[in-house]
């Protein structure tokens, strides 16, 4: 069943150094087809326009989350007894758990209501390579790596290890988006963390030794968040993005005739895709339309595609909803208007946010809380014991920005008195 | 003229920290259309298929050229006296060298002629937005900046900076490679050289307090060669790449019925391309084509598709030409036909070669050599006074190795004596 | 005055890459007898028994402090006009401001009562090579210099880049502490707080843009205490050392015969210490007295110099005060005493504290609070922007261990009854 | 025999990240006195007065062999069976195998003609805590761990991991070396060397796929001769220290009356030295000695030693030997005799020499040479396939140097006429 390598196979990593491959299983998961697709699906979406860094791909990361677990198992040899099929259910799980990310899967799930996970799921599931692969280790198995995903699995402490509040999918895209994009804020001490893993009541808990060091993890996760993840520059990127589906989508159901027709979109329009239709999408599909769409006759969409390629993005001003006034978006959309700027694609709310930590809630399985284990048995919800941890903890923080071209206001073609009462609207904010 | 920014922007950068941006001329060249498109370029080619980090841009590294310039020119003050407008025309070329690069390059270039230095200087003499922004300099600007990148400006202290043998690009690339790679060969202690760089008979020239650290950026240049660039996955792959572009061409002047017709490469079959459509052409389009021609009807181009996006390489065997037996190749190739496999896209040899260092050989401006500043002003080319890289100079080392597809050897459909007498011919090298 | 050197000197570092000295008074300053000193004074005392990287002398230090401000200085051309005599100010005092410290200074100043800021300023003032080199700007330079390092100097900006709650200092001391133990804790983005550091109100104050960069870098500060500063392995040696230093004086004012006459510490046992005496006293001397009196007769004084030499610490428990028992810690050393231990010497509860960062409380010229501005001129003191920051401000958070040494406790020459006893008190608390 | 911890103790290390403890043995060596010691000695002697981050001792880098040497150990598992007592005689050479090394070694040894090699085996076979300690594993341990140092141990293969051209000695001190000075010549990829390392013939050899990671160890320990150790700084502060020992030995000889008695010398100085007169000097004895002597009256030894903590150096010039004048050395020293100082003292060459690699010479068991393992069976001495490596192979390179007081030549008190003279003839070599 679970044949190894004649050789060990590694993988120069810049983030763990060495990534190390010795069951066949994982050599062949990686060479499947299905997995070599993550190449052309970057890691962090449209981050590459603010940190030009960030070109690193899907692929790139599910290595390394491979590499972290494979780590976690070597930690935990005497200290619980897994099965060689469950060592390769936790190391192939963490390596497909990203298999079915799209290209820029924000914008894209957004408007066709496509769920990463799911389609992880279908792809293991379904008739691909990777679904052969795991089926030489045995015939459930494809259906076992999906429940890991799906947070479904029996074996919690399995899952605990891909999905958790400290599991190795976060710590290894904070160490690898933090290297790639040549900021430091998402650095810490993994290996510290490693070595203070416990396994504890079927979950993960870490051992109380290490209670700074994973402090210092979730400070940093809050910091990558506010510092890259959600830098306006990027969003303003994914903006423009999302309103480039729409206006394809749009177009598409009134029956508009493009120059480059959205073959590899239709089913997505009509919501019957099929697997090899939505593997066949990547991020060189996707520029590709986007390339040939900056000559489409229709205004808006050459207009943001070339906005997205070019990097003409959109300007923000910070926002919050005036409760004293309810007509305010209603009226700043009719001055758009009024100079002939749509705001269906031209002015957007974007409201990132995020949780760095959070105590368990009932019934929340993506948030498994992180339990702290004291000598003499006694256990503590991490929040309890650091001040730090408790001041971020469960306090979802939102950033609302308003995002609008600048260079179409300016462009002197306008009402001017139309734009300076647009500009006295937006300087409430800032 | 040379206006400046109203707050000097700041890019980020993994290798050098931050890239300094001061000038409007720089931030106007950087957000032009023909600049953006160096994102969709990588900047290693098909060394991702190796090293999984080597995914970032010919834009991520030319950022990094015009910082280094930045940095050696803040290093030449005092010492040389340059207008601002050749501090602009040393950063503009430094920034805008790599402009005319295509998809690919390296595999591009050999099949279609192109020569992505004569492509810069299109862009940048041609009707681009590159070229509007350098003429608000001055009328002549454009052509300046395209004579640095050709070597024949008058300035030749300013064209050294970007191309001799120690040059801002190639610094920026061995650091920058290394470091998306994750291999550690290519460092080299850069602040040290940028501080004993000095001006010296219309060249860069080094005082000899920084003879080691010069030394030592000779030994990384060569072991990058041998461990990164040449290596035999990343030339398996682009020998793959070749064999698409040829195989597309053939299909093209055979009037083959394609499904997805290679509209975007017309031009290049005929040998008539214009600005634009070199312009339109990037890693996406490519790669777009690619996913498409795996389901072409044509068996060799789809084979060959499907092996450049599943990574599904050649193996190879090193390789030395037999003078005592000039019939080999024509005799392998035949064992080839026989059993069906086309020689002329199934097998090739690669020869990479490096020169990594070299004196100067009459009208040979490439290779503008490195000359060290001793006190009481004596100067002497590097090879004279180090043994080390005395014994890599002028020697170009060559690495032919022979590229075959094992799997259709071993699929069952093959008359085995015959796979036998092709394994035992290749064995001879090993 | 100011003196430019010929060529700029340049010392290589780990931490700032490069200290560059380009003033004649700076290298002098490094060249004094005085400032060499400091090569002798390790920047963390005992932390070497716990961290064994941790060897770094105050020298080191200082040059980094130095370089810090140098850049800060860079950073505020133009947006405040000093003078020469200023800038050089600044950077005196920076690289002297440690110029007091004695051997271990904590454990030092403890028993002999001492205080490194006054001895800077008495040595700055005072006859040595420091103050002469220093009377070479102007007659009144030195006295400027030690009311910089004093907080007392009219110059607010130049004494807050030096003393704060974000000043060269602590950047340095921060950024060069986690190098040299090889922890990561101590890593923030200096270059990036540099680069928002602005002149305000006479103080050093924060860009907005640059506030989750010093969160990151309090958070830092905090994790450097609890991790590395307040190390319990740390604290045990430096535990033994005060009693090391407590035994001497004790011995000389009973009039024991030593065999080596702690001749360099008379003059502190007396209270009355002149200058070159001050000077005289390193590290080394104190180490060569306590190889030294590992041969005394007195058993307490060779028993603790042989626990400092060969590392054979104190245990420790933690350890709270219980009020409900008030003779708690009576009883437990007349335990000890009744086993022939005596308490005074091995039996010692300490408790650092540290308050990571305090808003401004009237009078605390020590905790200039950081100010953060904003756009349109509000200014808001961190604590108020940042719950991270709130979450630890003013809280002194105190740590207190009992210190006793378990090997006598287990040499097998005590009453077992008591030991136990004993053990069973110290237990209550873990 | 071979008890392990309760727990694995870890020492946190900023070159391997940590060092992993796991045997009783090991933990209880470095717990004793002798092993302590080390951490009162450099690692590179007087370096520090050129890379001030060079304050790294003998116990920082004994802790690193021994952690190399670990993970080759590990490396081997599977490919050569060691008893669990050849592992830890392994281990137990590699954490001893500077133990015996003195204060300042380079220069003490030269004066008192001691070994620190022999010594360490002294310690290792004599009646110390060490002893003690590896007699616990069997009666004739220690001998055997002495034997591995002095490399006449039958088991080649272990010895070689400790002693040869690419042994756990030079790779920990090349990296750590780098890491505290703050250079970066002296960086190469260990973990990948690890990986490559294969037992063959009784010694440790490499697989060829890691040659090029060689050749870069092999340039780096080039690089680290001439930029770091045999800095001409470094060098003068020896030359000075050298001096130091030699005057205060002939002042005892002639029967000076010192203030302070070298008592801790006299055994050196009568070549009968004990087992606890030698580890009872470290460098924090030499420098309370040191300290004390700037006070002596003799003018000589009292400069000395004021240059020496004062950092008052000697310069320098390059210098050859005048074949065609053999007078030239004995007329220079007549002319510093002329103006009242000392040639015996203040005029020294130093020539440190390094032999970068060299191929094996019979006999020579320092050079163990490396060896590539080829596929088919194929092995090849180094030299032979690295061009690189033969460039400097077997090459030993001298740097000549003369050291002067120029502080002295130009104090104002000497004859000018021949000051200048000195200076004309100084010059010749410039």
């Amino acid at each position: 069943m679970a044949e190894g390598l004649m050789e060990e196979k590694v993988f120069r990593d810049p983030v763990h150094r060495y990534v190390h491959v010795k069951d066949k299983l994982i050599w062949d998961l990686i060479n499947s087809a299905e997995f070599q697709r993550l190449r052309r699906i970057r890691q962090l979406g449209t981050c590459y326009f603010t940190f030009h860094g960030a070109e690193h791909s899907r692929f790139n990361h599910s290595l390394g989350v491979y590499e972290v677990v494979r780590r976690i198992l070597l930690q935990f040899e005497g200290k619980v007894s897994f099965t060689q099929e469950e060592k390769l259910l936790a190391l192939s799980a963490a390596l497909l758990h990203d298999l079915g990310h799209g290209p820029f899967s924000h914008s894209f799930e957004k408007v066709f209501g496509t769920d990463h996970e799911e389609w992880s799921q279908a792809i293991i599931e379904g008739d691909t390579q990777v679904n052969k692969v795991l089926q030489g280790v045995s015939q459930d198995f494809p259906q076992q790596v999906s429940q890991v995903i799906g947070k479904t699995h029996r074996n919690t402490l399995i899952t605990s290890m891909i999905s958790s509040q400290i599991d190795a999918d976060r710590m290894d895209y904070l160490l690898r988006d933090t290297y790639y994009t040549g900021t430091n804020y998402g650095f810490f001490d993994m290996e510290r963390i490693l070595r203070v893993m416990r396994p504890y009541a079927g979950k993960v808990a870490i051992k109380h030794t290490g209670m700074h060091a994973v402090e210092d993890y979730i400070v940093s996760r809050y910091q990558m968040y506010w510092q890259v993840y959600f830098h306006p520059t990027t969003r303003s990127a994914e903006v423009i993005l999302r309103k480039i589906f729409e206006r394809v989508k749009t177009l598409y159901e009134q029956g508009y005739q493009f120059n480059r027709e959205p073959l590899h979109f239709h089913s997505f329009f009509q919501q019957r895709i099929t697997l090899q239709e939505y593997i066949d999408l990547d991020e060189s599909v996707v520029l590709f339309y986007m390339g040939e769409w900056r000559k489409e006759t229709d205004p808006i969409l050459s207009d943001l595609c070339h906005r997205f390629m070019d990097r003409q993005l959109f300007k923000y001003v910070e926002y919050e909803e005036d409760d004293s006034n309810p007509e305010w978006m209603g009226e700043l959309k009719e001055l758009f208007r009024s100079i002939h700027i749509d705001p269906d694609y031209y002015l957007a709310v974007d409201s990132p946010s995020d949780l760095p930590y959070d105590v368990y809630r009932a019934g929340d399985e993506e948030r498994v809380p992180i339990n702290i284990l004291f000598p003499g048995g006694k256990v503590e919800e991490l929040s309890k014991c650091s001040t730090l941890v408790e001041s971020i903890s469960g306090k979802r923080r939102y950033d609302h920005k308003l995002y609008y071209p600048r260079d179409l206001l300016e462009d002197g073609t306008r009402d001017s008195r139309v734009v300076e009462e647009i500009y006295r609207r937006l300087a409430m904010f800032s």
